[in-house]
Formats: C-alpha cells, structure tokens, sequence
C-alpha cells in the first residue's frame, strides 16, 4: 500500500511554479517524457482530454458544414518558399529530409510545421468556378517545429492541433469565417475549459507570417505569463496569388480567392492544468474531465456501504464518466489521489452516511462537502457539474480581470512586470515601441484593444502614440 | 450542367483493372495525389470512410478497456535496433534525420514506420509489478514507410492506422487479447465493411518480423489478388527482454512481460473499393457510407415534388446520413454521380409517385428498384440498410468461397495462379517450398490452414509436406 505521502509529492505552486507544473503534468499521469528531448508522450489520462476537445470542436465543425481531411506528413521544400514571408516565420523550425537510405532525393522534403503551403497546392488545382467556393477543411494531426526550450503541452518539438483551412470568393467572407472560428475557440474555453480568454487582433510583429490579420485567444496563467491559446488567420489572397488559385465569378472574371487558416492545439491542456491547478495538484472541469466523479466506499469491508456505491454506481455510469474505487488502500491516499487527478466529484459513503440515508459530496475546486440525501444525489448532479464549470470559470475570469494593469509610463510598465502583475495595457508608436520593449523587457505584445489611448504620447518612443496594446510575457 | 458522359468516365473493371481503381479513387473523391509520389491526400469522403471505421472500433476498444495514447512520430534510431529482427524488417523502409539545419544532431533519428520499440522502452520504466499488468494502450496516427510501388489506400509511403500495443503476465492473456483482437477486425469486416476475411496464422516467413505469432486477416480483390487487412501479433518475450521489460510476479519473482501488438490501416478502404466497386463506381456498404441515403427531386421545379421531397428529408436527417440534391441538374447526371458515389440508397420522387403516394427506391449494389408506399418508407429503412449490409458480405463470401482452389501438385497450382483464381491451397514443406514458390511465382503464403494435409508429399520440393498453406499473389 503507497502511503498518503507519495501521492501528494508535488511541488508547492508558489515555491516553485515551474516545478509545480512539471510535477502535477507526470505525477496526474498526463504526460511522460520520451527518450528525445522536446518530444512528449500523452498518456491515456492526458490524452482523453484532447479527445473531448477534438470531439467538442468536431461537432461544432461539422454543423457549419466543415469537412475533415488528411493531408501528407511530408511535402517538398520547394513549395513552402512560395510565400515569402510564410518561409520566414517557419525556416528554422523545420526539419528536412534529403536521402532515403544514402540515396539522395531529387527534391529536399519537410516534415508539416504548418499546412498553409498543401492545402494551397489542392486549392489551386481544385477551384476553378466561384461554384466550387468556399471550401471549409480541416485536419487533425501532428505538426513538428524544432523548437528549443520545450515544456509539456506548452511547447514540444511535436504537438497535437486540429488546422484548419478554408477558402472564399471574398474578404468579407473569409473575414466572417475568420472570426466564426475565433468565437468558437473563446466559446470552447468556456464551455469545455472553464477557461476565459482574451480576444483580439495579433500586432504586424506577431502577428503569423503569411497572414494579412491573426485573432488570437490569450489565457493568462497562475504565474502572470500569458499563453496564445488558439489563432484564427486571414491570409487574404498571399497564398492564393503565390500558388496561382484563381477562380471564374459570377462575371466571369478572373479573381485570387481569400484564405483563412485557424488551429488549437493540445496547447489547451497546459492552459487548464496552469489555470485550475493548485497545491494539491491538478484540478479538472467537470465537462472535460476524464472522471467526472469518484465513488468512494469508506469502509471496504462493509458490504452495505460496498452495495450502496454499488447503486449509485449502476445508477450514474450510462450518464456520467465515473469510477468506483474498490481497491485495498487507504482511504486518505484515494482521497490524495484523486485530488491529484483533478476528479471534480467525489461520492464518499461511510458508515454514518448510510443509517443517515446520505451521501457526503466532496467537491474539488473550491474543497467543500455538500450532504446530500440519497434520492436527491442523481437529481442533482447536472446542476452541480454546470455550476462547478460556471464557478471555475468565473474564477478564473476574477483573476483575468483583476490583472490588467494600465501603464501611463514605461517605468511603470516596468514595474508592473517585475512584479509578474499580469497583462499591462499602454498606448504606443507602433511598431518600433514593441520592439523595443520586447528586447528590452522580453513582453510581448498580446493583443490590440479597441479602447481609447491611455496617452497621447507613446512612453517609449516619444512619438505619437496610435495603438493601445495589452502586453505580457508569454509562454 | 455536366452532361451525363462527364461522371461516367470510369475505366471498365474488366478492362484495365488497376485503372479501373485509380479511376474510382479519383472520381468519386476518396482521395488526390500529392505532389510526392506515394503521399496522397485523404479528402473529405475518402476520410469520413476513415472516421467512421476509427468510430466503429474505438467504441469496441474502450469497452474492452483499451486506452488511447498519443507516442512521438520520432525517435531515436538506436531503440530501432535493439531487436534483431525487427530492425531487419523496417530498416530499409525507415526515413533517418541526422541533421537539423545543418547542425548534425548527436543521435540519428528516425520517422516511426511502427512503433513497438517506444512502447517497449515506456513500459521498461512503467512496469515492476504483476499489479501494473496488463497495459492495454492503443494509438491512431500515421506511420511513414518508404515503399516503392505506391497504390492508393493499399501501399503508400504514409498511411493512417491505429497501433495496438499490450503487455500481459503471461503467454496465455497475450495469446487471448492477440485473438481478441483479430477477431474484432474480422467482425469489423463483416458488420461495417461487407467484407468477408479468411483468418489464420502467418508463416515463419510472412510474420512480422519480431513477432512469435502473427494472426491476419486477408481479404480477396475482384482481381483474384489477396490484401493483407489487419494483423495481430504475439511478440513473446522478444521486445520485452531486448528491452529489459521486467516484473515482479506474484511469488517475487522476475519474470518478463508479454506483448502484443495490432493494427489496421486505411487499407481497409481500398479492400472495400475493390471488393463492392463496379462499373459505374464506389459500392459502399451501409454503415459505413458517408451519404446513406440520396434524395432526388426527379422535377425539380415541381412544388408539391419539392415539398415532398423536404418532408422525407426532414424525417430522415436525425437517423440517417441523408442528402437532398436540389442542385439544377440533370437527374440522368444526379443518379451517375451518386451510383459513382456509391450511395446504398436513393429515394426517387417523381410526379407517379406523388399521385401514388409512394416513393421509388434505387439499390446501389443490385441495381433494383422498390416502390413503397409513403408511409411505409421511414419503418423500412433500417430493414433494408441491414439487408443491404448482408447481401453484399454474402456475395463477397460467396465468391471468395468460390475461389479457393486445391493444388495438388506444383503444375496444377501454376496454373490456377495464371488464371487468376484466388487462394490455392497446397500442403508443402515449410519454409523451403514457400520460398521457391515466392521466387517462381510471386505468390506468398497467406495463412496456414488447420486442414488435414492434401498431399503427404510437398509437390514443390518433393520432400515431407508438413503444412497446409493458403497461397495467392497479394497487393
């Protein structure tokens, strides 16, 4: 039997964030290492959390008429130096293939980072006719950019994403795609994720390379860093003009078709381990969780408790993703255990539970007991789930909210983020104040806001100031 | 309008047959070319088929308490080669990085072309005791392997599968789940397919290099060709000794593990292109048509015909994948297109049928035409999905069961290869006839039967016979 002691061996969230994370991402078995740095293996328990996402996500593609596809793993160098400023963004990145067995290939091949330059190909040979517009496709796949510094989830040499890649008669259209799926993503986060996030257009210099305008979602973590969540692009017609995708419209005239290009990736799953978590480790919403209630009989032995968590049992599992615990230990490490796991339920059933006709419900987030007579359990479970994710989420939109900071100096701003404060918003001459500031504070800009300047002079170039931008350092 | 002649530009199956196929992967959108030679791209009918089987078996899987993982596309080269036999099998398929922007990484990697050696090294560090076993993980993703003579679905240097990779205490439980599985596929085979496998053991020769035992099931092509579907492996202690899988059993003592590992692949899809295909295109099977059924307005100006029409399609939407075609075509073109879609069912509605009050109903497989009365269309659907399902397993088991032929000697089996027969069964001398017969004819063993032998002299090498051995040329 473990003792209670060696489930909660996580580092304390405070101490140590970054070891915090670490130990709660393997110690909840989400994730191991393999053998090669940067390349991460999703255990069942992590897995199924982007099963749900990509099941969540499917059935709201499907309903607005996308289609999923499976395009090559592989593709030729030469068509990714297409488009010029997309070849920028992802040269260093991608890995080359150049000799099959000593042989050398006639053409060098990449591993995908991104699909922009495939679905382009396709595009170009496919769309002749406005009649054969849009095209609304997406995959689910693996995507490899050697990145250096890696964290699970958050950055790895090879990640999980969905890209999506549709294509239009015009920019208005395209647009309205653009941000059908920017909205979707932010819906995503607070449905599934009880995660709120911050919505907006990306800045030239962060903005993807190849894109005309990026949305992005941006999640602010425990630690004040931000995280970019999900991106949705209009790449106007960059890709359509370099590969030559032309169609006939309605006059008959030749015109380049609009793109967009739009991903999540399991990225998603390091935003809700660093948002939920705490010292106990890691801390599920109910419609994502891979158990969504724990059984636990107090007493093993007793067969009247054994036959009342065998009812309840019974009675949940057709609805609900629940799991008895039978097993010989110590009830303080199940306990343990499934707090570590993030369980958002817990159904305890002991002795005084069972002359009192109750069961006593522990709930994970916010560590409260709730005493619930026996009918009343099903009954209410529903509402419980719902108001566990709607509290989560609040939650997680307080902290959101408290920490955006508004910064009329540069000294300020400074201050804000020694202070790992959150974002900071400041009105600046773009782009050369961001530059600057990203070289000399390592913040980035996260997002444009659509507010009012704060100042009229930019604080950090003394020049005019035309853009209020939220910053932070990011992940 | 596209004229009639523009949909039926499918080669004849008697004809050419390859071209027959490449025609009806082409025409009816299953999938496109990439521009690498042996990538192709699964678009969004050929890739539905591809969903709907991961659908169908990963509900089976979680009940039989499978998990689903996700392991690293790459790895490192020296795993590879830890089990002699394996590396001998994969070697010359594998694609290696060695260098990442020109920088030389200090140990050569490789693309997975199957991944037994990562999960071996991840339960090396997972398991120490009997209560860790078994492990039942499974994984959908795309292995690369570079073959040389690519064919859609049925050979490409990418393909989709999902990898099935246990551990077990024993030989008897790997042997069990190593039968479970192969069993699941063959009803896989017969349920959501309408494809009959003969199912059987691999020779020493034709089993999976690494592997103890390999189960497959074999299908057999309109051609007379038999396509390997679906294998399941019990690798013994093989990969669990190179790799130092180790447990302690119940008594203390160190034991090694038993694995197992199984796959199925978009293969899958190419079986059932060629088994049910036909003259005018794709045959699909019920269950796992994209489009089940196939609404046709035959006026389509006509009001009462449209409402009609709507009326059915509203009924039909929540049970079954229905389309209602109101595009202003040609009905001739409309019935092609969908015959070339290989729709299982389409509701006519014409203006004999809207005094009748009945519906006309087309059958893909057979070419028959019913007429129901309107109100007996919705009770009979599902009758006549299941029939359809059952009639065309039936007419491929039928004509698989036609074509096995007994050899009785060498000449005899020449023959019936050269007359395309199928499966030729022959009792030989193993391994030594099946390798001549290998080199002489280019046909492999395909299983071993559990047949008493028909010969006790092997006809190919005049020594003992010694095993019963269905044979046959194979894609």
């Amino acid at each position: 039997m473990k003792s209670q002691k060696l489930v909660k061996e996580v580092t304390r969230r405070d101490e140590d964030f970054s070891q915090w994370y670490k130990d709660v991402c393997l110690k909840s078995e989400l994730i191991n290492y393999s053998d090669v740095k940067g390349f991460f293996i999703y255990l069942p328990y992590g897995y199924s959390l982007w099963e749900r996402i990509q099941s969540y996500l499917n059935h709201k593609l499907k309903k607005s008429h996308h289609q999923n596809v499976y395009f090559p793993l592989l593709f030729l160098e030469r068509l990714f130096k297409k488009e010029k400023e997309h070849i920028k963004g992802f040269s260093l990145e991608a890995l080359k293939i150049d000799k099959v067995e000593n042989k050398t290939l006639l053409e060098t091949l990449i591993i995908r980072p991104t699909s922009e330059v495939l679905f382009s190909q396709y595009y170009a040979k496919k769309i002749t006719s406005y009649r054969d517009l849009p095209q609304l496709l997406n995959q689910w796949c693996s995507v490899v950019r050697w990145e250096k510094n890696t964290k699970p989830f958050l950055r790895s040499k090879e990640f999980l994403w969905q890209e999506g890649h549709t294509i239009h008669e015009n920019k208005k259209e395209a647009l309205k795609e653009c941000r059908y799926i920017i909205n979707l993503y932010k819906k995503l986060g607070q449905k599934l994720l009880a995660v709120p996030f911050v919505l907006g257009k990306k800045t030239q210099l962060e903005k993807f390379k190849g894109a005309q305008i990026t949305y992005s979602i941006e999640a602010l973590m425990y630690d004040g860093q931000a995280l970019q969540s999900g991106t949705s692009h209009y790449l106007g017609t960059n890709f359509s003009e370099s590969f030559g995708i032309q169609f006939q419209d309605a006059n008959l005239q030749k015109r380049f078709a609009h793109q967009t290009s739009w991903g999540i990736s399991t990225r998603l799953i390091g935003a809700v381990v660093m948002i939920h978590g705490d010292d106990e480790g890691l801390n599920l919403p109910p419609y994502l969780a891979p158990i969504q209630i724990i059984i636990i009989p107090i007493q093993i032995k007793n067969k009247d408790i054994l036959a009342k968590a065998q009812q309840f049992y019974q009675k949940l599992k057709n609805k609900y993703r629940v799991f008895l615990d039978l097993q010989d230990k110590h009830v303080g490490w199940k306990f343990s255990h499934y707090e570590l796991k993030g369980v958002p339920l817990r159904i305890e059933i002991g002795l005084r539970d069972l002359t009192q006709e109750q069961v006593t419900i522990f709930i994970r987030h916010n560590f409260r007991k709730i005493i619930l007579k026996e009918q009343e359990v099903i009954k209410n479970i529903p509402s419980l789930l719902k108001k566990i994710n709607q509290d989560m989420f609040q939650k997680a939109l307080q902290n959101l909210n408290q920490n955006i900071y508004t910064a009329h100096n540069y000294e300020e701003f400074k201050q804000y983020l020694q202070q790992k404060k959150g974002y900071i918003k400041m009105s600046v001459h773009a782009n050369e104040a961001e530059f600057i500031i990203k070289q000399e504070t390592r913040a980035t800009a996260r997002i444009i806001l659509k507010e009012k300047l704060i100042t009229k002079i930019c604080p950090v170039t003394r020049k005019k100031a035309n853009q209020t931008i939220l910053f932070a350092r990011a992940y």
